[in-house]
């Protein structure tokens, strides 16, 4: 594609990042890659303004002790004044709140959404489900997807895939775009906590949730299920029914897909589709047979691991994916996606090797 | 049904109760029911023999601490010395051990097994799954599926359900019976590590559990996968396929499992099924539309909580079900069929209210 | 004493029983307790009013769902209309709160009171701590303390003994009151979320508490350490100095306290000390030498669990002490006092077998 | 002093680094740092042989899935054979096991043991606390410590501190190198489950560890009191009295030292003190006035980060340390140690930014 990325980042000339949503937890993790992108360490890329909603004027300390190198930084409040004359910025804000912001900066900015607000094609799917007028579909983050690696190289407004979508659609669609399976998916999919954000709710008090696992968006109620279903609609040209369970674990970040379809390909049929289709994504490993993902080996990196298996006496294709809802599922597809919109390495700051144990 | 129990339980002949592989989790748990048990409080039932395999010869307090009362019992060798002498023998040993010590006790004891010994009914299956001889099929501790209570009352042996085919069991039976589904399930069922036993296994460590959730057993390789088969294909009456897969969840006790099936029902016709078939039952409850259950409601009880309704984009019933895997996936299932075995209120020591938080 | 309990329970004319703050941790572990009393099984204690503050006109499953046979049950405002006509009264309030409510019920209504108001006995200490005027002191619903027991057989007002509290002062106070040790003592107390009550706080939030353990209140900033302070000097006859630094582990339940104390006595003679302190104590259990206590022994008992020893090249007795912050801490120590106060036994509803694993 | 690395590493002679226990939390924790090394992404540091005791065979997969870019590395037997010819071996192997390795490696290879076989200074303590023979003392690895940093540089021997004496020394040691505190320190750390290493046994079982903490190692019984007992008198100048008690909380990762020691210093005072003592380290931070460390900022970090109060009212010093136990408390201080030897930047391959929640 023509788009070439009009950046050169040097120490002398760096590059500008905003985080507007910092206080959050999506937030919070674009920053955490941020201070370990090589760029940052070179100084060609620099840490901007740091945005909040009603927690403008307090510290990062608060809300990220984690972050020592800015944990003195005051939270700005995420409007206009704050974020022009940046480069980039990512955007951390609840959904509906992004197309505000995005329109008032300059086309030339890059504005990366973790929000939902520019993913959806449909603007009837965004109203059914969300109940606002549709703000436009923006280049989708998920580079590993046929086809979308190039949309996004020079791109300056893109849109980072939910979390859920991300486990569901690289689970499903080299499945589906070889055409081995019907047209009818099941999703079950066990996250941590982090994936419902950091409002204060009681049914989120850790008392609630340790010891505890629940189901919740049961029945087709769950808001990622039409960007899975448009993902896997794309790839097989035909209209995919998405069957979608959330469950909530006790644990804070992690997202197991266990995802079925029904096929007749064997399992080293199905083995071999997926080793083909990820053979050259740095991100995604399709595990040797007999092997299971287990949330715990992704946290903290960007790497999908996918177990592929065939249930022969249920005549189902059993695919279970593993990743870390805030890095690969948001924060990690996000800086993929600003490389890959500069020019970047595309892995820059990214990791395959997680934090174990 | 003709069977009348023989035991009259009173404080001056007093139920003799034994727990053979007491330093297990199940043996544990079929311990704190008891010691709850109000035959126990008025002595008309005593703890006779505990024992246990290589562990024989500790105290109980080693294994159970939160035992109290029983803490400084010595484990004797699990063997016919140790067991001889009392009405009912609670058997918590490794699949495969319960048969040899069960034809050594006399055929008026009451045997409850809460191994895989005895609860397939094909031979063919038991050889598949497990590799040996057949053993037998006893009557099956799952009162709540349509006749399989009266095969309880009087019994001398007994198999207790698996903790699995407990939860999808009874979140499919109803809906599987009334013939509103396509005879083809999936279960996705989320675990606490007690069901994986006590064994030192370094896949079990803390460390390994803790904020990490994995699958196992994927595409049809988990021992339970016949068993709900075999319960549900004969309340379909024809051959039910199943897909199930079993994924372990950081916390110590629960299952939360989310099964499904096709349907053109709706929610309100689906609920209505289940809402009649366990209209008379204690321990299963359907929840009101729009409430879904939690394991953390159910810990230490011996409910099952069940949430119902209907994905009509999917065309497929929806069923989450939440109970304790040690509990109502046990040994309280356990304790359930030695009441009913021995003409005791099948309540009697079993509670509905969880510990929580 | 010369009190003697005015009731008589019986279905015919049962006690009527309300809880005052249903919809928080306290209310709901009281609730727990009470469904399991053997007086509510006979039918001679029945429950009345369940009332709240926001939260009045919701369903108490929406805030309790493991109290499945209360869960419909519709919350009422906390005022005087709910309130009265009951021969016991539950209070589970913020702090501050109770005082108001408590003086409009009549003298004759058995008044238990969890929050902090009526603990102390300084109300200078009682300004220092919470800043406003001291409502009074009521008795003290810690039995095992040295006479404390007879000032609740017939109270109408008690006051519940504080979480932390009543760790450190079980753990503390055979050694103080028998002056084996220097009036100094040290406590470090880690503590699980629920302790903190149910307030949708970010930083209780399950992404903020699990994997991680945070100490607050330290240096002498937590409420609880009056509370500690004054019941060790009243049982030393002189100003104990206390430095106490509560712990917040990523569990739902338990505290496990590490309480430290000058002494020249050998471990034997001390536990020697609390073995006959405690030796009619049902609740309160001192282990065997070399025996160390574990939060998960005590989860939904009323058990306290004693580690007594001597480290002797510090020079200091150590005392490890487990209990449930909701059970003993909290509503355990509640329903206890009411036995009291009412003449039921002391134990009632009560069990020292803890839920485990 | 006068050392002076004799290492100079490029891509064209690399550094080649060996991992013995690689199959141990110690050695995977190790391998995750130097696999976000610059020297190894640039290619000037390669890793070499993975060894391993009884698991020697299998591939490091197995044990680590987490660490995908060795995922298929086979462990070798932790030998001679194995280790020869690398210019760096770590060594992650029980105690006692250290020194008949190092022996037979070159003066010149560099060694590091995160064993606590050369921790002790003293061949009486070794002998009281490990029953065997004193192996020597090496270099500590510690630089923070008052004159460690020297003996480390170009050191070819170095002995990586303990865990829970990391938390304690650098929590304790500013005051009384300054002579702030008296001579007698009280300790209760709070341990992630790693800690007690990758041994399967079922007191560590995740069913035992989740929902509940315990202390173990009560009244100076832990092997770790003579090593923080060491650091401290050495700075005192005096015989310092250490009492410490380990307790083990429901999480993978982390320790959360609580530390008290005599004073009459104000809080400012100590607080002084201390930030000038850590004002050119990078790796301790010393926290506001009112806030407190949480071990989850720390995870995966190179972090201490500390809160220095003081209680008035009991003349105390407090002061709150937390780090993560496998990073600086073992994994860290041993690549830290490595890049202090070879003359690498101290900080190479190690991080302030913890992973968070």
């Amino acid at each position: 594609m023509g788009n070439s990325p009009a950046f050169t980042a040097t120490p002398q000339s760096p590059l500008r990042v905003a985080v507007a949503g910092a206080s959050g937890y999506a937030g919070g993790e674009i920053l955490r890659l941020l201070l370990g992108h090589p760029a940052y360490a070179d100084g060609s890329l620099v840490i901007g303004a740091l945005t909040a909603g009603g927690n403008a004027g307090a510290t990062l300390r608060e809300f990220h002790s984690h972050l020592l190198p800015l944990a003195d930084r005051v939270l700005a409040p995420t409007d206009l004044d704050s974020l022009t004359g940046h480069d980039v910025v990512f955007l951390g804000l609840p959904h509906g709140h992004s197309a505000v912001i995005a329109e008032q900066l300059p086309d030339t900015t890059v504005v990366i959404d973790c929000g939902a607000d520019f993913r959806l094609t449909s603007g009837d799917d965004w109203k059914r489900w969300y109940g606002t007028d549709h703000a436009g579909t923006w280049p989708y983050g998920m580079p590993e997807l046929p086809g979308a690696r190039d949309k996004l190289v020079g791109a300056t407004r893109i849109a980072v895939p939910g979390c859920y979508p991300t486990s569901a659609s690289l689970a499903l669609a080299p499945a589906v775009a070889a055409g081995i399976v019907e047209p009818s998916v099941q999703i079950v999919a066990v996250s941590g906590a982090s994936g419902a954000g950091k409002s204060p709710r009681v049914d989120l008090l850790g008392s609630e949730v340790m010891g505890s696992v629940r189901a919740y968006g049961v029945g087709g109620a769950h808001r990622h299920t039409p960007e899975i279903k448009q993902n896997l609609s794309a790839l097989a040209g035909t209209d995919v029914s998405v069957s979608f369970t959330p469950v909530l674990a006790p644990m804070p970040r992690g997202i197991l897909a266990t995802c079925t379809a029904p096929t007749t390909a064997t399992a080293d049929e199905a083995r071999a589709v997926y080793e083909k289709a990820y053979a050259d994504e740095a991100f995604v490993h399709v595990l040797p047979e007999g092997v299971l993902p287990a949330t715990g080996s992704v946290i903290g990196s960007n790497a999908v691991q996918l177990a592929v298996t065939v249930d022969p006496d249920a005549g189902l294709l059993v695919v279970i994916a593993a990743l870390d809802n805030l890095t690969k599922g948001t924060a990690g597809a996000a800086v993929q996606s600003m490389n890959l919109a500069l020019g970047l390495p595309e892995g820059a700051g990214l990791s395959t090797v997680g934090v174990a144990p």
